[in-house]
């Protein structure tokens, strides 16, 4: 008798991951960044700007995305871009308007690592690395990643697959760092209708299949603003351990990603939805960030 | 200046459907289905086995699911299948076998039809008529769906574009029947992780662009019964009017799409978990189905 | 020792068809309409306008493609449209006009049946049954098509795996129809510079799995008049059976696909190119069409 | 009216590529390396091993490889591999290797290069300098690639555009090289019959929009031994400037993409059907080695 599509095994018979799989570790992993603890019952939220653009630019948004209770400040200072002729980011000075932005907020820091020769630097000014998904696959990326020892922020590439981005995580644990937290954000299909198509099934598979934690991010993930809070709740309560969003002062005068870009009036009336939702789905929202009191 | 990715403009200088798109009508469109009402505040939740097997198999799961607090009950009577020799339905032994369960639970009945021919029968004996994802493009089919008058349930094919979704819908618009209910159900992607890819990105776009009720099928949008509960949730916290899920009360024994039905008691869990989502992101569940008090 | 990703066994544990896979027949199964024989080492050149528009448009089409050496004609008489307020084909007197072009060119006909009310009336008129993409999966159609014995070309669903595609191939053989003809027409993927991405690896993966004809239609394929010579070329390299091309005395006119179908003088140069090509690969033309000398 | 579907325009009102853009050149760029020029009406073929394995199996397959007539040698010194367990290369000891392979054979070599680091030294030993397919959005290393004014063999990544292909081009043609060698590789799609999808639709559009050579790697693109050969012929067929195919002198033993590299035989049978097609399609084949009579 022929075997139902339905009955197709998941990932029958693959070599699994030796260290980022599941049965590893039964416990969850958690990645300290500074007491905000991803993995654990509080939702870790990362706000902030697309691109790190100017001084005034900074700390506008970043004192706005704290004052609503944003965990983690992100900003891009060097900048995947897909024209050689776009804004590609104000490298080793946006590294150093973050760490002032992290004095003045009191929030960590996460900022993109793009380039092997760079991970030292970047080291210096961030809390987070972030490698992005266009890097996934960037293995020497990867495993300066992993000999730096510093937490990881892991974007699935967007044409990666859940296997692959646990075999991406391998590499950095591989290298002696178990600090990799995992995000999702957005794959490429055929749909038009959106920027990218977010992938929410991977937060059950990945908290399946892996210990490490798993963040959302859904401003890449549909690349439209009025998109981004809707998705958002939904990432939590599809299991998430947190989000990165981006938000900007004036999104209209971005230089980079401002259709996604979330007001701060979106992001403040979206963190008061997360305290509804969070206990309603078993999580906790952070308690208000001590150094704005 | 080159234009960046990210301000791609969206779907623009395309035609827009007439009837569905949702500057035609800025209220919201309500379905009502024996008091069952699609797009209100209250969700509506649709549950039964993938096919309808036999009296035993139908009548127990649809005591089960009715007691749990579904609203309508789903059963496939004709199944639209991959191979020849795989279980194709009951036919009108199916269809008569659900008119009985509608007696025995009060609930009304939902069942797919897949050929002009039939109509006429299947509407004799089901409360909504579901175009299943296969016929999304039968344009025949949904023209006599328009011209049948009765609710019907469409589902998204598994390639199809969201326009292409509100294209289909204008088709039975336009033969003059309003009540029609849209289905995320996943679609096909390179991810071979899940049966599917359920794409919640679809909620708030058809909601945003669409007056008609926008339903979730976590069942098959992911194919694995673990994964069904947190999509289920997180389908609710993206927007949508209600979920279609299957539950089979002996899944192992299940001769169609037994991976990915929920075993009752998984039911009853995420009914009660769907009551402390609900009123965090502004719905309501129904009160309690009084043909079983 | 972990597994490459390169020695992932081909649909391994995977049931396959017991009529349509090669192991039930070594021979190749050639499929004659009226002294074509699709399979056999002449190609099968099938050209036409997209729809019938006219008996002055389809008389003119017509006769030039049959001046060029084309083996069948095609033209739509019931089209499959996005939206309902597309031209929809000429129906009836559409068929009725086929007929006429086929006493007038000697040519034999195909055109598309969607609709399983519509089959015996379409193969009154007709050579060969069309079952198009977005009706490869409406099984109750691909029943009729087999029990009509008709010669039917099934053309690959939008979103169809192969596997899918020999599954719905066995539809037809298992209701007693050998005569099935397949084709690809161009899948759906991210990309966006073409219409479709013809997917010629499915041309030698077919006549690795099956024994049944393999042509290719460019046109669909690609949606874009330019690339289909080159693509139709590359595809006879492949090894395909045959061409499916869309011609119309005027594309600029065309009330469908006009932006993919080929003027006369491109069908012209093409099948003097494939003259040449032809051999080149071990394949040959047919004879001139005697019905013109 | 309506548009339809087929009348939407390709690549309307986005930016375009400054250097890369066919409007730039209305010549095509011919890409010389060693007297063997990319672009010409001769075809270009690069065949050798996946990975250089030992100086054994190397010098056995470059010897055959160019007694059949490849005009350029490919060997991977750096392996990007799914797993950090895998088998990575030799490194520089594969360099050294791939650099007496050239003197034994006369054939220029081409290798992949995957870090910024590593680009100098590369260069040293290399006449192409290749980046891979999971580099493809590496913006460091496009730019170190520009400056080297190396060849560069530019894969199309696997979830690339055409568009974004000829954006990765202009970050090395910005940096003022222009001496740019386009690859179509294959791209991930549904479709798991095939380990990727060769997209020889990529070939028409890129000569189409493009002034820089386009070859195709079959061996990658479907990752089937059996396939490499129909969609070799194939994609000259489509007009492709040559090919680049890895062929191993025991595949069975070879420590990377065994699974889809020729037989030496295999390849030797291979040019000799494309002896054939070539002037069939209006190419010629490159004149025997001197270096070997």
């Amino acid at each position: 008798m022929e075997k139902s599509v339905c009955e197709i095994p998941v990932q029958e018979n693959k070599p699994a991951q030796k260290l980022a799989a599941r049965r590893y570790d039964s416990q969850n992993t958690i990645v300290d960044v500074d007491g905000i603890r991803f993995g654990d019952k509080e939702l870790v939220i990362i706000a902030g700007p697309c691109a790190v653009e100017s001084q005034e630019q900074l700390f506008t948004t970043a004192k706005q995305v704290a004052g609503s209770g944003a965990n983690i400040l992100r900003g891009g200072a060097f900048k995947p871009r897909t024209s050689p002729y776009s804004f590609r980011g104000l490298e080793e000075e946006g590294l150093e308007l973050l760490a002032k932005a992290r004095t003045l907020t009191g929030l960590p820091v996460i900022t993109e690592v793009m380039d092997t020769r760079y991970v030292k630097t970047v080291s210096q000014y961030a809390d987070i690395l972030q490698i992005g998904s266009r890097n996934m696959n960037n293995y020497p990326l990867l495993k300066e990643a992993g000999l730096s020892k510093m937490p990881v922020l892991l974007k699935r590439g967007m044409n990666a697959t859940i296997d692959e981005l646990l075999w991406a995580a391998e590499y950095i644990l591989s290298h002696g760092n178990e600090k990799v937290i995992l995000c999702e954000r957005g794959i490429r299909t055929y749909e038009t209708a959106y920027r990218n198509t977010l992938d929410l099934n991977a937060v059950p598979m990945l908290r399946h299949l892996t210990h490490l934690p798993v963040i959302v991010d859904p401003s890449h993930g549909t690349g439209i603003r009025w998109m981004v809070s809707d998705m958002a709740k939904a990432a939590i309560a599809a299991g998430a351990d947190g989000l990165m969003m981006e938000v900007h002062h004036d999104p209209e005068a971005a230089l980079c990603d401002g259709s996604q870009s979330l007001f701060p009036e979106d992001f403040e009336k979206l963190m008061q939805d997360l305290q509804l939702l969070a206990p309603a789905v078993g999580r906790k929202m952070h308690a208000p960030h001590t150094a704005l009191v």
